[in-house]
């Protein structure tokens, strides 16, 4: 049977302290070696590398001309797909397209000084390549957090990589894609990163690689972030999910939705942050007995988690609680207190946050419009989820009259002389 | 005597091709390994090693109570800067705080459906690192460039790195940083920017560093980005400007605004790319007689740069030159086109577009108020210049009533079995 740790933060040892904050980064250190080398062989070999790796990591041994999903394969898709969950997933592309059409930026034009205008254009970049993992199960939510985004945002070229076992994806996955015109390859893992990084000749380059992914996922990103200039949303890693609740909290919906988070793999978290000791042991009870009726997959994932990176902790009282969270910055963070948006003021660092005792994490995951593909690993302190900005650039650009030009010269001239760039202030005063 | 090459595009090889469109990339590849070492040494050793490095590189011997700009000197810096630049300084300042809090991304909250919200906060980073490059000359203006957006995101914690050579930094700088209420030190280069990533036991670690640099400060922020969780603006590199011009464009103003950028460093590129052999022709001789006139060092560089970077690019045609820009994605464009801004519409990648006649690339340089710190070395294509966004993050929030989690619950359900997530199913089904 599961036991959750009950850890009082402030007798937990420093090295405690530092497993529980760090949780799984620590595993993505370690590939990093062995992941560059695969990076490379894709980046030289093209498709001969991704052929192998395909082969070598999921078993599945296929020709470039059978990488991408054909039209076929998308007609048979919606021809198979379960009717109800066609509809949800319209209605959940829908809600995410109007949240995320609701953040596009629009375009800045100002006169800063009579005759010295500065503007601003948004533009969506050319191309973007998405990543949704598989393996263990299929995501066609993911599916849609990424490429609703891009769509909104006007991206040209969306293309996605997920991996299969079978040659065959998942109608529901497909049906999703098509959705939001993405074209969709069936390769994943270092091999889908690296290709969509470099381009092969099947599998075209492109300007950003958005998507979760198991740490050699995140660490392919990581490579090609700085090797081939390909812009990455941040760098993903296992879920997390954290709730910060009083003592009025409902022991049942904190415990439900700590396991909501720790279900998903060995590496995730799932975390409940209080300073009540009563609400903490009552949450350790639902919990232990709501993994038990879990299908043993998802039990031993938990038990696992629950080793290293999830369980309780006890702290002082609230504020200590907000700022555990705030270190932590989390993913997901539920508020299960009263007041809750009086209380989220005071949280710097979450991907997103659930409000209230109606608001599960569930929620957020599939329906609400709000994106599910969230900063990992502390990387909710500067980076924030997929929005639309991940899929756009914003270009600048100035105009001056000769007037308005004349009215900054002197002031310029300062400046070049002061710089030291004589180049600069013939440049100005060429014109005169 | 400086000689300016024109190239036809047409005509040359592919070799030569890459060089111009990769420019000084490669220098930065060259010079990864080396820097890796300092900064894991500065990771490893904080202020000793700082120490270490800027006795090495800069020649400066520091204690690291002398790393920080003191009151006194700030005092100092006020009465001894020239009335006029302070002036200067101090309207450039203005003009860029005017247009970079026009960029400010409201906060969003839209109820989606009935009973389900979702909404977007608008958060500054708790604290940014400033790059100021110095060494060959001093850059005010970059400092105001980096700090007014951080301080119009209303960044609590701001530091700023430049490096001196004699204990001492100029006025201007100083002042530039007080205005905008920086910590300023007195370290520069690899060790500056791991400084600023780590933490030391005198300089704050901090969760954004923006600023220019040369390829060995830049390969330090590409190798922290990935190590120490620090985001990046973006992979900075030598400066570059691109003249696009038409038959009607003036020679003169043309070859001005090459020079400017030319004169940057041996690795900085200055372009002319035109289909009009006649302007082409015009512009080598005016460009050619204007490097004469610059002081020596200035001459070196640019001697220097037009045999590998520089030069004018000759096009068959408008559209071939529009799909070189687009290609090269330069970090400043001047289009010295009739029309102008239907121009800059079929522009998809530059940092940033100097439009007519009037419009010097000096003039936003110092004082249009439109950010001067922008991607080179092709990261035009998929990455922005120095904005509020680089300080900002964008939290988002999920609030449900009883009655519309009720109304999206079935189709949570249809994603949770789906998916394979019983847990997350759970988390709904336990509310009610």
């Amino acid at each position: 049977m599961a036991t959750v740790n009950i850890y009082k933060w402030n007798e937990l040892g420093n090295e405690e302290k530092a497993r529980i904050l760090t949780r799984s980064e620590v595993e993505i250190e370690e590939v990093m070696q062995k992941v560059k080398e695969i990076v490379k062989d894709v980046k030289e070999n093209g498709d001969d590398a991704v052929i192998k790796y395909c082969k070598k990591f999921d078993g599945v041994e296929l020709q470039p001309s059978e990488f991408k999903v054909s039209e076929e394969e998308i007609k048979k898709a919606y021809n198979n797909i379960d009717k109800n969950l066609l509809k949800a997933i319209k209605r959940a592309n829908k809600n995410i397209k109007i949240f995320h059409a609701a953040q596009m930026p629009k375009d800045i034009e100002i006169e800063v000084e009579k005759g010295v205008i500065a503007g601003r254009r948004t533009l969506p970049l050319e191309s973007a390549g998405l990543y949704v993992p598989g393996g263990k199960a299929v995501y066609p939510s993911v599916m849609l957090m990424l490429s609703a985004p891009a769509k909104v945002a006007k991206v040209k070229n969306i293309i996605a990589c997920t991996p299969t076992r079978t040659k065959n994806l998942d109608p529901a996955t497909i049906v999703a894609a098509d959705l939001n015109n993405v074209t969709l390859y069936k390769i994943g893992g270092i091999q889908a990163i690296a290709a969509m990084a470099y381009g092969t000749e099947t599998i075209p380059k492109v300007d950003v690689i958005a998507g979760p992914g198991n740490p050699y996922v995140s660490a392919a990103q990581r490579i090609v972030a700085t090797d081939a200039k390909t812009k990455i949303s941040f760098p993903p890693g296992p879920s997390e999910g954290m709730i910060i609740a009083d003592e009025f909290a409902n022991s049942k919906f904190c415990a439900a939705d700590m396991i909501s988070e720790a279900e998903h793999g060995p590496d995730s978290a799932g975390i409940l942050v209080t300073y009540s000791e009563k609400l903490a042991k009552e949450v350790r009870i639902h919990t232990e007995f709501m993994i038990e009726k879990l299908p043993d997959i998802r039990k031993k994932y938990i038990e696992e988690n629950l080793k290293k990176y999830s369980g309780i902790i006890l702290t002082e009282n609230l504020q200590q609680a907000i700022d555990f969270v705030n270190e932590y910055a989390p993913e997901h963070l539920v508020i299960a207190c009263r007041n809750p948006r009086r209380l989220m003021k005071k949280i710097k660092n979450a991907g997103t946050i659930c409000l209230g005792n109606w608001t599960p994490i569930t929620a957020g995951n599939f329906m609400v419009g709000s994106n599910a593909i969230l900063p990992t690993g502390k990387y909710g302190k500067n980076f924030s989820g997929i929005s639309v900005d991940t899929f756009l650039k914003f270009p600048t650009y100035e105009i001056l009259t000769k007037r308005g030009l004349k009215r900054i010269r002197s002031d310029l001239n300062l400046f070049c002389d002061f710089e030291g760039f004589p180049g600069h202030k013939n440049a100005v005063d060429v014109k005169f």
